[in-house]
């Protein structure tokens, strides 16, 4: 049996919502068991708001777990009249970080076997004093990782990503050979190891236009990705490209890739969220703990109002059990 | 009857194919009539080597047009041994600028009545002597138009660029609220009178991560395209944003959006080209003439092997003909 703590996010956001529409819904699945790591009290005023089941059941790490309900680690003690869906505020924001923190604690002690999380915002969790970009780089911090990734899967695509939370006018600049070589050896890796895929093909996708054509729209296709490429070819990792980034995801959608490295954000998040809005999975690649994550935010806009869709968290859940599941087989192999 | 004229391309990529494709799977639209502006040598031994019927019939412009088979203005004389597909040269390269330079000066005189372009490799044009960094800047020299814009269209996404053919670091430096709020004119207009949409509905992406969320990521959402879209807002036409660039696309597709202005190429083409690979069109607005283009390259990998699709130049074709009659319905009301 698979042990996954789901953290709840912000909890003016679309967590709570999303992680009890999952329970209601997700009840089938023998080998893995969810586990709330939140507020209790937050999930009941959730439940009785929008008129869902809340059937929550404290439960302590290391103890055995309860036959039914939802099974809830309660690691803040926010009071009812303080959540205004929708409005998160200092406590809140505290009270999330505490959640993830916790998260990678008991994960790392093997209390369970990984984390699924909800959203966060930004811009709450930097006013709460906590100066990340998002919650990838907040990960690696607490875990001590350098050589961490992020990648969205999907039925259809995989991508990971060489920048992630950085302004566009800086990506060309923060690219290098070394960074693009080590993610290709990382998206690798996971491909192998946590997706059982024993001999993935990757696509690496240009920075330019039509991936620079012949220097006259850039030339970091040649001076910095071309290099990487050779260099993971020279190891037997079955990669190529550049390949023009507007046609490589319509390839890769079709079956031809595996999954394919990004040079920043929306190159691979744009055509990601457009095969997969509703039932996409962030994975942190690179930490010594198995993470995945809803891929959308906190939707403050829609939070409170029950029209959130728990897909998501559904597949993210399901996915951090089979990473879980395939690294466990793997280490057995070895 | 609408007269589009088909300009061949590079005659040593997938041009030809494509048009004895078109024509022997397209003969039922009695109002549209296309001709090729190119070379009759050439599609002859296309028609030879791929065992396509090519029933060319030469065409003069402002004569009747032929009752049946391919109307062809053969601008060229290529010798047969001088083409191997896939292998532009000199030769070639000087052709397919003569072809576009033709289809424009007919369009001016109102001997045709638009052009749908073949592709072009924008490296053998430079070589040729023409220094444009692709066929849209050409077209706007040739007709000393300076407010031109691409806007690529298929049945769920249109999309149009505010920067086109630079290199992606080169993007936030070019980009201006005057820049981004003609385009948004532009896009509007041409939504009215080409597309014949009443109330257009435009999405604005913006340019970094998440739309820089509040800054952290960047700031030109802010400081260059929000006072764009309030200026626009100002002159009553129906525009929002910026969103962020991971999420419009698929608002756009899920139909919230007749189009969605784009900050850079790939920002608009990767989505696009995720939904209509086969069957996406290419526009040039703000041209004296109409103008549509297929949205794929020369593919000279391909090239000769008769295997591309001709569904893009079709597509092409018909939305030439319709933007030619429904401007001259508008103009007609005016």
């Amino acid at each position: 049996m698979t042990v996954i703590g789901i953290t709840m996010g912000c909890p003016a956001g679309i967590g709570p919502e999303i992680i009890l529409g999952y329970f209601a819904k997700n009840q089938n699945r023998p080998d893995i068991r969810p586990v709330v790591l939140g507020d209790q009290a937050v999930l009941e005023k959730c439940g009785n708001d929008l008129h869902l089941p809340a059937p929550c059941r404290p439960w302590s790490p290391g103890s055995p777990l309860p036959e039914n309900g939802i099974p809830v680690v309660s690691l803040s003690s926010l009071r009812s009249k303080d959540i205004v869906w929708g409005h998160p505020n200092r406590a809140t924001g505290k009270a999330m970080a505490h959640y993830i923190k916790a998260g990678v604690e008991l994960a790392r002690q093997g209390l369970i076997d990984g984390i699924a999380t909800c959203p966060i915002a930004k811009s709450t969790l930097n006013e709460a004093g906590y100066n990340f970009p998002g919650h990838t780089e907040m990960l690696a911090d607490l875990t001590g990782s350098t050589d961490f990734a992020m990648m969205l899967a999907g039925s259809r695509l995989r991508v990971t990503l060489v920048t992630i939370h950085c302004p566009l006018s800086a990506v060309a600049s923060r690219l290098s050979t070394e960074a693009v070589y080590r993610l290709i050896q990382t998206t690798h890796r996971a491909l192998v190891i946590d997706f059982a895929i024993e001999r993935p093909r990757i696509a690496v996708a240009g920075l330019n236009p039509h991936g620079g054509e012949n220097r006259l729209f850039g030339s970091e296709e040649k001076e910095i990705i071309e290099p990487a490429i050779e260099r993971a070819q020279g190891e037997n990792i079955t990669v190529s490209g550049p390949y023009p980034p507007d046609s490589v995801f319509h390839k890769a959608a079709s079956g031809a890739f595996d999954a394919v490295v990004c040079m920043y954000h929306d190159q691979g998040l744009i055509p990601f969220k457009l095969l997969h809005f509703d039932d996409g999975v962030n994975i942190t690649l690179g930490l010594p703990i198995v993470r995945t994550s809803v891929d959308h935010g906190t939707a403050y806009d829609i939070a409170g109002k029950g029209v959130a869709s728990h897909l998501s968290l559904s597949e993210a859940v399901n996915l951090a059990a089979r990473i879980s599941q395939n690294r466990a087989i793997y280490h057995s192999r070895e």
